[in-house]
């Protein structure tokens, strides 16, 4: 997607010179900046560091690395236990990321058979991201009326991703096809990924806009200007429960109490076949700090973090919720568009 | 209420001096600051920029301004213009607060008997306002089974009025009785007055706590943890509707899907008997700054206002949201508990 009128993906890999390059995140959505990652250890304190982050690109930038080790191994004494190393210092940056475990076992298995394997393998998934996120555009732009004012929460946009996103995706494809989407972009406390990185995709891709307040969902839903909801998805049971940010399970129960279709975007890769239900989910606690600091530029333009909650007071931080299928309108896929008791009978 | 063991109210009235002290709350939670208003037209200033906040407070406020504007007059050309003047001067400062209209046509009705008159119904309304908060609380206590999680929803607290409050009335009485109650505080975006204020007031009257972002509520009605909702209001109608900090709306949906009770408490005072239903209700729609940006405490304990979202973007910032009665379990007043189809029978 474009940034400063420039085409850019989140990360992407030149294998000649064996550089990651990748949208520093940590930045945004103040700095805009690429950093070059020069070796498998450089690229796993990206991951780790949350300089790239979203399923889609943490797996993509994570297949990436192990591509680069299987490059270095071949110039070291034991090329077979480096690779082993690497796997694992791959794999220990972000234990819970599903697609980062997918991505680095392709790309070591492809590797067993030759360099030129483990870098095609890793180009491919990358591929294959980009691929995912431009279909689920397509399908999900056949879902949005003209002039539509469409929720989303979150950041499932092109930066989670390689590029198009998926909640975003079918957004960008309505923008592009003249159908004059406007989109209110949920803040999504507690780190405020809509505020921060969705407001920055739209706005670099000119797509009308405007951020709410979590709280205002409901009322531009009572006042008929919200037409749909899309939101990504972390992980989707067999049954259609779908985990993702915390505050989904909350637009979700208002868009059926408003009578608004919800919709959960996310590549096929997404389903977790295995989790029969979201109540087999294991949600992930975080810091309180996020919910009782926040970080943002001064007035100066220096980048500072603040205590925004009263001092004393601690807070919970649960970072995901469930939305029970019972609430979604429709899971897109870069398969089609299903309902959520479909997905059982068709992905099983 | 209690403020490092010192009791204090919000706001309070010196007619001899013609001075308003109130804690100033812009300053809250990081600093307990008492600001002195020598005149109308400050305490209308105070008012505008939100020192004083909250409903019941507003109201009070503005009733001892009109009765500051009152005793100023006698010294003035044309003491009837200059209250005329006056009265249009403190209403503008906060449009939808139906509490200060009431209060400002109260003192100045009064007013054109003499300036004593105009003085004593201006403390009357802050009895008044006292003695409501603190029978609330004896009628919302009976409601409230022991250990119960209960969730509120911005600041109805005694910051809001004179002392006591309304949503929190009854959790401090529950307090008191030994009934164990904890709280979810809903973090209250965009201003987070339940980061700030609530969590402030219960951390000082050593309630058990915790702030929650404001997307987690759904998250706890679904695992069982929260066993009702208590917030305040800003103007009730006739039928029951309330006007209260926007995410009311969505809090109220969600405790109802999930079948948890939703109680309002306001003194009877904010019932607005001419208005038939919510829909008659003016939203006011404040600057998107509030959401964009954000003020706290930096490390070295410096107040600094940063900017959370992405640069570029804009926001849209309703302040209010009205919650249909059918949403409503009941509404907790001075004089009892309510349905809100009883509202219009019991009060008109």
């Amino acid at each position: 997607m474009k940034v400063f009128n420039k085409h850019y993906k989140t990360v992407w890999f030149t294998p000649e010179s064996n550089e990651i390059q990748m949208i520093d995140q940590t930045l945004l959505p103040f700095e805009f900046k690429i950093v070059c990652l020069k070796s498998h250890l450089e690229t796993a304190k990206a991951i780790k560091d949350m300089v790239v982050r979203g399923a889609g690109a943490i797996g993509v930038t994570a297949g990436f690395a192990m591509a680069q080790a299987v490059i270095e191994a071949s110039s070291k004494k034991n090329p077979l236990e480096y690779i082993e190393t690497a796997k694992q210092t791959i794999e220990k940056t972000r234990p819970t990321a599903y697609n980062l475990f997918y991505a680095v076992d392709k790309v070591y298995k492809a590797g067993k058979d030759s360099v030129e394997a483990a870098i095609t393998m890793a180009q491919n998934l990358a591929k294959e991201d980009e691929a995912c996120g431009r279909i689920i555009g397509e399908i999900g732009n056949e879902l949005i009326l003209p002039d539509s004012g469409i929720l989303t929460h979150c950041n499932a946009g092109w930066l989670a991703f390689v590029d198009y996103g998926s909640a975003l995706s079918p957004i960008y494809k309505a923008f592009e096809s003249g159908k004059n989407p406007f989109v209110f972009v949920d803040e999504t406390r507690p780190r405020g990924q809509g505020a921060r990185l969705t407001a920055w995709e739209l706005n670099h891709a000119g797509v009308n806009h405007k951020i709410i307040a979590d709280n205002a969902a409901a009322f531009y839903m009572s006042k008929g200007q919200i037409n749909m909801v899309i939101t990504g998805a972390d992980r989707i049971a067999s049954n259609g429960d779908v985990a993702n940010k915390i505050g989904t399970l909350e637009k979700a129960i208002l868009a059926k109490e408003f009578g608004i279709p919800f919709y959960v975007a996310a590549p096929n890769s997404t389903i977790d076949q295995v989790c029969l239900s979201g109540d087999q989910f294991i949600i992930e606690e975080r810091s309180d700090e996020e919910l009782l600091y926040h970080e943002g530029k001064d007035i100066s333009g220096k980048l500072v973090r603040i205590r925004m909650a009263s001092p004393g007071s601690e807070g919970l931080n649960p970072a995901f919720d469930i939305t029970p299928a019972k609430y979604i309108t429709g899971i897109i896929t870069e398969k089609g568009v299903f309902k959520p008791d479909e997905i059982m009978r068709t992905f099983n």
